[in-house]
């Protein structure tokens, strides 16, 4: 099991849930619109999480690909719609224009609904119809106005405002950890594991989701726009606060490698070899893209 | 069992579904943005029809409240988005300024994003996990890029064009038919009902729908905004086809009472008493709102 084998899986199994339309199908565009934005790439960590926490609690990580594929819809109909012009009015993602530059606004709006959609359907199409409903419920519980949504919301709110290391936490665990938790939980589920594993689990998306959105934050500020394939500077021009002009690049780095080792420490009850979980921590905490 | 009880039990159990958030919590305009256009009142026509057929079954119907909730939040969830300016840019509905007009266009983004994930948790609570697989794996496809955000494409991009009924009644499937058909199906799966009873169910959905459409574009025509809720000759007004600029409002409700008749006969497979849904089905036929 290497990160590329991983990614691959996770690439055919997308295009395998979401086909090409037929082109005369009167739902063509919608379709059309989803998979754009969906199969443009992108680092995969969510499903990989998914896949690798499956692995982790002993059981074959082919068997949460449909988790995995769930995990990603959700992702990406986030950013089709954070990048809505009521939303960031972002023009690049992915290293391509957004969705709604190409599609327009109503058609973008609609590729979101279908894709939070048809997360739902691709997590119910796992077969054993218990450990589907728990982990349908785990992503609806952690994507809905109590975890990503209700990030979003924070995110709006605070627009201009000030804005405390305390509020700037609880928006970045909505915004970022929730989905992230979702991606590991959903992997552990299943594989059936148990409570101590899930909570594990969510230590972990704790630690590497917040050190994710920190990284994020930083690469707003240092990064280059080609490698990340998407603007740079973003937050300072909506004059959004973060973690960077809170505390400065270097505590913000200090930050993220803390929360990556708290990360790595949950790792440690689970009997089977963790280092793919570990270096794909690490690797995240000094990511340039 | 009549109307009245139905509907006091769906208004109770969306409010305990969806509680007032505490005024300090972060996330709380969310969370208020999705119950001004939830609890706006409405006809609860789709999660009616869930509880009856929960009855009609053989069930007590009040197992199948958590199913009549999730439906009706999806329903809520599509029509925030539908009166969104870059969709049908609406102001008035069920009497009340749209969402988007009280709550700005990102917040409404936002509680529809969060309805129809919370629609997800909602059906997922049924204690029978079988049973909650099932019901949101049958929700997810209906109300889906093959199903309702399908219609919803046919209708943006039929705009302007030459429309047929045939591509006219592929759109209401979408947007009108398939949630309506989620409904019935949904209360029979809360109820453990067999193949042939579903079968019954979506043929009743059918019925229902088509004529629910088909009336919903004579009262655009005919009916009275007060009485409605919403503003009239809106289709005229955005040139958009329906069955009464194709075929006239005469040729239209015959279509009605044709539609809502093989509804009723539908219902005949089942052995108790069809009474309370034959009515409904000559009820909606007739509504003037």
């Amino acid at each position: 099991m290497n990160e590329t084998m991983l990614r691959e899986a996770v690439e055919r199994a997308l295009k395998a849930t979401l086909p090409a339309p037929e082109p005369d199908s009167p739902s063509a565009p919608v379709a059309e619109a989803m998979r754009y934005s969906l199969l443009a790439g992108g680092k995969r960590v969510r499903p990989m999480l998914t896949l690798a926490f499956c692995a982790l609690c002993g059981e074959d990580w082919h068997s949460a690909l449909p988790f995995a594929c769930g995990v990603e819809m959700v992702h990406t109909y986030s950013l089709i719609h954070d990048d809505l012009p009521c939303m960031d009015d972002d023009s690049l993602r992915r290293g391509r224009p957004t969705c709604h530059k190409v599609y327009g606004e109503a058609m973008a709006l609609l590729a979101g609904d279908g894709l939070l959609t048809q997360a739902f359907e691709t997590v119910l199409a796992f077969p054993d119809p218990v450990k589907a409903a728990a982990a349908a419920k785990c992503l609806a519980g952690l994507a809905g106005y109590q975890g990503m949504v209700g990030g979003q919301c924070i995110d709006l709110s605070a627009g201009g405002q000030e804005v405390t290391i305390g509020l700037l936490k609880e928006m970045d665990q909505g915004k970022t950890v929730a989905l992230i938790d979702a991606a590991c939980r959903m992997g552990c589920i299943a594989a059936g594991a148990g409570e101590a594993q899930l909570a594990a689990a969510s230590r972990y998306a704790q630690g590497v989701g917040m050190a994710f959105q920190i990284r994020d934050d930083i690469l707003d500020v240092l990064g280059d726009a080609e490698t990340l394939g998407k603007n740079t500077g973003m937050d300072a021009a909506r004059d959004k606060r973060n973690y960077v002009s809170l505390l400065g690049v270097e505590t913000a780095q200090e930050l993220v490698e803390s929360y990556t080792g708290q990360a790595v420490d949950a790792l440690g009850i689970f009997p089977q070899d963790q280092s793919f979980l570990a270096e794909l921590a690490q690797a995240l905490a000094n990511r340039d893209s």
